[in-house]
């Protein structure tokens, strides 16, 4: 058992693998608050999108009328899926990178822009700035993972 | 050969390691489960996205009218769609939370719950339960994989 | 540090685990591609969903009516938010099947199939292919992850 346990957490303790434990966490914490954005917008907004969510409103047309879109609740819904379609493949991307064992200053110049770009991303969505800061902070995220894509397939490749 | 694949089962031989495997595989299964009964809702309901999905009913405007929206259907694909912004978080932190030592017991209690509280999630979402339902088991997996990445960030935290 | 290092790559040098990586990678790139698909669509067609994307096509009206919705970037939208529905659950499925022990022969056949059911459902859903041929591609993606999380289940089952 514990000899198992100590090889197991040797991974933990790598210091690559640490710091891809870390940003991961942060950036899915992150993600996860979109929910919490959407959740607020939704009552404060009084728009949903299912009708057992209005019953507290009363019943029948009076509770019927809060079953809509709002354009705030949207952008908030939109940034959430922006955030999927990055933050997945960080997730898998990286973590086959870190394994890769690229030199620890570089995996974290990797996991700290990609952090960056994408909290950048959410203000950039949510305040809204103007063009092209949503579109740069985007681009930045995408062209670390290209990055990190690279390195893994120049060091496992195996078709 | 067979020296590396010793090492690489040793993961899955590790009990906190099976069992995030366990879990996470059943959870998956979960929302994959999403996409059938979508399809289901989509034939039976007669409510298509795609023109080239409704070719079977025949051409023109006959088919044009199966190019709908159902609310059989969108309730799914929001049931859907929250298991994704859900378990995607699990997945990442519950891997890094599996590899950071934490006791059996506490493990699974972390894994348990979070799988009963998604399945009780799309029970709530499909029948539809009456909220609070819903909003509690979406909290629990929610508040499950905040004190998995707690842990994380306590035992990996490398800035 | 150094010896950590070897035990780390020790998991990157197992040809199952290289496997995984190559086929990972390719399928995630392969959904980020989706992103540049959209882009493209959204700029020709000149369909965008938030305010600030159509502010260098003008003030006012003349901008706002570039807010819309087109049938193109819908439908490259509908097969990316369905390459993550599908590519969620052959990451996490994958990653646990390639640590499960799996033969070589077997291992890449399950990641070669996967690979090119989801490259044929691209194509599929983009050109469009006449049904059944998305429907085809769909499900043989769905059945190799089933396969994979069987063998999962079957090596790992800790509950």
């Amino acid at each position: 058992r514990s000899g198992e346990m100590a090889k197991l957490t040797q991974l933990i303790d790598n210091e690559v693998f640490r710091a891809y434990a870390t940003y991961t966490t942060i950036v899915l914490l992150k993600m996860m608050l979109m929910s919490l954005i959407t959740a607020y917008f939704r009552i404060t907004r009084k728009a949903f999108a299912n009708a057992e969510d209005t019953a507290s409103f009363g019943k029948g047309e009076n509770a019927k009328k809060y079953l809509r879109t709002d354009p705030d609740v949207e952008r908030v819904r939109r940034g959430h899926l922006n955030d999927l379609e990055n933050i997945v493949p960080f997730l898998g991307i990286g973590l086959l990178y870190a394994l890769s064992g690229p030199e620890l200053y570089t995996a974290l110049l990797h996991f700290r822009i990609f952090t960056g770009a994408r909290i950048a991303h959410t203000f950039a969505y949510l305040i809204p700035l103007p063009q092209p800061g949503r579109g740069l902070s985007w681009a930045v995220g995408y062209a670390v993972t290209i990055s990190m894509a690279y390195k893994v397939l120049k060091t496992a490749l195996y078709l």
